[in-house]
């Protein structure tokens, strides 16, 4: 089986469709919050510092092939290569256009790239102060402008590189009082939940935030525990389905926060919105996204896209199925269009991805 | 009748079929040169000063129905508002998706915007040094590049906004010794062509640059007597027609410049290739679009837009047909997509346009 579906199955039927035959355009967000550098939260580059590098270099590779702004792709640092390789290899197969978000990347990217004006560089989540509430609302509305303008289109998928993403996740959900903690993903085989909660426990209590009023206006959860990524998705989200158009949410646990931003936004979610992941996050033991997306929005499926790298010909790609990266920059996404659209079995996604990993090792 | 034709028909006939059915996108170049600030050379703006800032007020006023940058849309200093209501009426009357691409605004418009990596403001080209050759290059592939991403469109369409764009075309053409003098057209009723051509005969001089050199290499042209728009229209052109898209340049006699740029890039610009644009532009005595593509790329045809104000029900609108402004910020080419891809005829987009100048004028 190519895929699996956990939740409403015929709102992913209905996407498959549109899939197939529509007009679909993919976008990347990127951005940086100085949270991921805090040492042993992030493992999303090969020192604390350099994960705020990675977003740029992410995507400067899936565009080029290589990064611009660093002679190296992001890698672990154990050296496993980032998820963008997943993501460059599948969307070279089919041919859907695609884009890249800066919401706010510590380097920017070299490569054309859409910036929303207010893009920021979000600020530790523990000190219960990411970024000033205009510079988050404005954000949302940015790229709610963004997915106006970019209408015309049947199906948007957005995915997002965001290092230090699960924890803001976890900031924002614990912020608008969903029961959070150990449900958030890592890419390391090791999930450091005790060091993600204390980081949250310590925002939430600096920044005074009450649960009822970040209920009411979630932009008060992403100002204070949040970063400038997920905030931006939920309002191209927004805009995306005001334009009557179906979303793939191209990633794992930090969909959740999306979701939420968007929910108490008075989005209305149900029928055109679906992630769609990697089974890797899905069979996850460390983290649930079907929890979190069941507390929050139960209509929304997930499709969980079987990749398996026990077989790869690669030690770094064999280490995904050692619980390392799981997801990132919208691969399982990627790979769900890539397969959808051009009718191409996961077995044979997986050999395109071998190839660019060995296009990427040989270079060297 | 809604527009005239003016070179080879079929290739217009194949681009209206495309144009109801297909996939299209529009973008609209923004740019600077200081060469606008040398007095007399431009009216796109209040004062010479104001003409860096038009670019981003126009694309902030497309996107937003108003300025964000300063409180009023760009004018003449006679008071006569920019081109950009015609344009701003049109593509809000179609569903097709647009993007805005920085390629070198004096300031960064506040809206969601392409940013070129090497954007950059161009230098006053009477010194024949208008901006580095690398930077030029850069652009050139930057925006090729963005095609690229942007593929699986039918149609793009590409417009401009630049003040002094038709001294750095003339500039250009120049420098691959085209017979351009008194060709080029201008905002102004009274074309101020021996300024221009002042301006121009110094910065050839100054570059020592020689016409067979600019001609095997026109970057050389573009970083000796060019902009920053230009040369990135060219290298998105070239990027659209290796996607095998139609492309429409939306644009009066800049986009001479631009086919000249991609002719000597050796880009293949049969058949699949329209210039659309006003007939304010194709009827205008001081200048000969014409003329000059009849030179370029004779196998270019161009369309002329039947727009005609002069029962518009505001002097700032009817004294277009006095020749003031003309065309700019794609207003041609992106009433030609509004009519083709709606079925609506030009008298009705006619009565839009006024709409939206009514809705200007009394916000004020």
């Amino acid at each position: 089986m190519d895929f699996s579906v956990i939740g409403l199955s015929d709102v992913v039927e209905d996407l498959v469709d549109k899939l197939k035959t529509g007009r679909l355009m993919a976008l990347y967000f990127i951005g940086s919050t100085r949270t991921s550098t805090i040492p042993g939260l992030s493992i999303a580059g090969a020192t604390p510092e350099l994960t705020l590098y990675t977003p740029a270099c992410d995507v400067e590779y899936l565009v080029y092939g290589k990064p611009k702004s660093f002679d190296v792709i992001p890698v672990t640092p154990e050296g496993i290569p980032t998820p963008a390789v997943i993501t460059r290899a599948c969307i070279n197969l089919c041919n859907v256009p695609y884009a890249i978000v800066d919401a706010g990347s510590a380097i920017e990217p070299k490569i054309p790239h859409i910036a929303l004006p207010s893009k920021r560089v979000g600020d530790p989540i523990n000190t219960g102060k990411a970024m000033p509430y205009e510079v988050a609302k404005a954000l949302y509305d940015e790229a709610r402008t963004l997915a106006h303008t970019l209408r015309g289109v049947d199906v948007y998928m957005i995915g997002e590189s965001i290092p230090g993403g699960t924890t803001t996740t976890l900031g924002i959900l614990s912020a608008l009082s969903y029961e959070a903690w150990g449900k958030v993903s890592s890419a390391a085989p090791t999930n450091p939940h005790d060091l993600k909660e204390k980081v949250v426990r310590e925002g939430l209590e600096k920044s005074g935030l009450r649960a009822e009023e970040a209920r009411q206006d979630p932009i008060r959860a992403v100002s204070t525990l949040g970063d400038p990524v997920h905030v931006s998705m939920a309002g191209f989200l927004h805009g995306a389905l005001e334009n009557k158009a179906k979303v793939v949410l191209a990633g794992g646990t930090q969909m959740a926060s999306v979701i939420a931003i968007a929910k108490h936004m008075n989005v209305d979610l149900k029928n055109s919105v679906v992630i769609a992941t990697t089974r890797w996050i899905t069979s996850d033991k460390s983290s649930s996204l079907v929890a979190l997306v069941k507390a929050i929005a139960p209509s929304i499926p997930i499709v969980s896209i079987n990749l398996d790298f026990s077989e790869a010909p690669y030690e770094g790609l064999r280490c995904y199925e050692k619980g390392y990266v799981k997801e990132g920059v919208g691969a399982g996404g990627t790979t769900f269009i890539a397969h959808v659209s051009t009718g191409k079995g996961v077995r044979d996604l997986e050999k395109a991805i071998y190839e660019e990993y060995g296009r990427l090792t040989e270079k060297k």
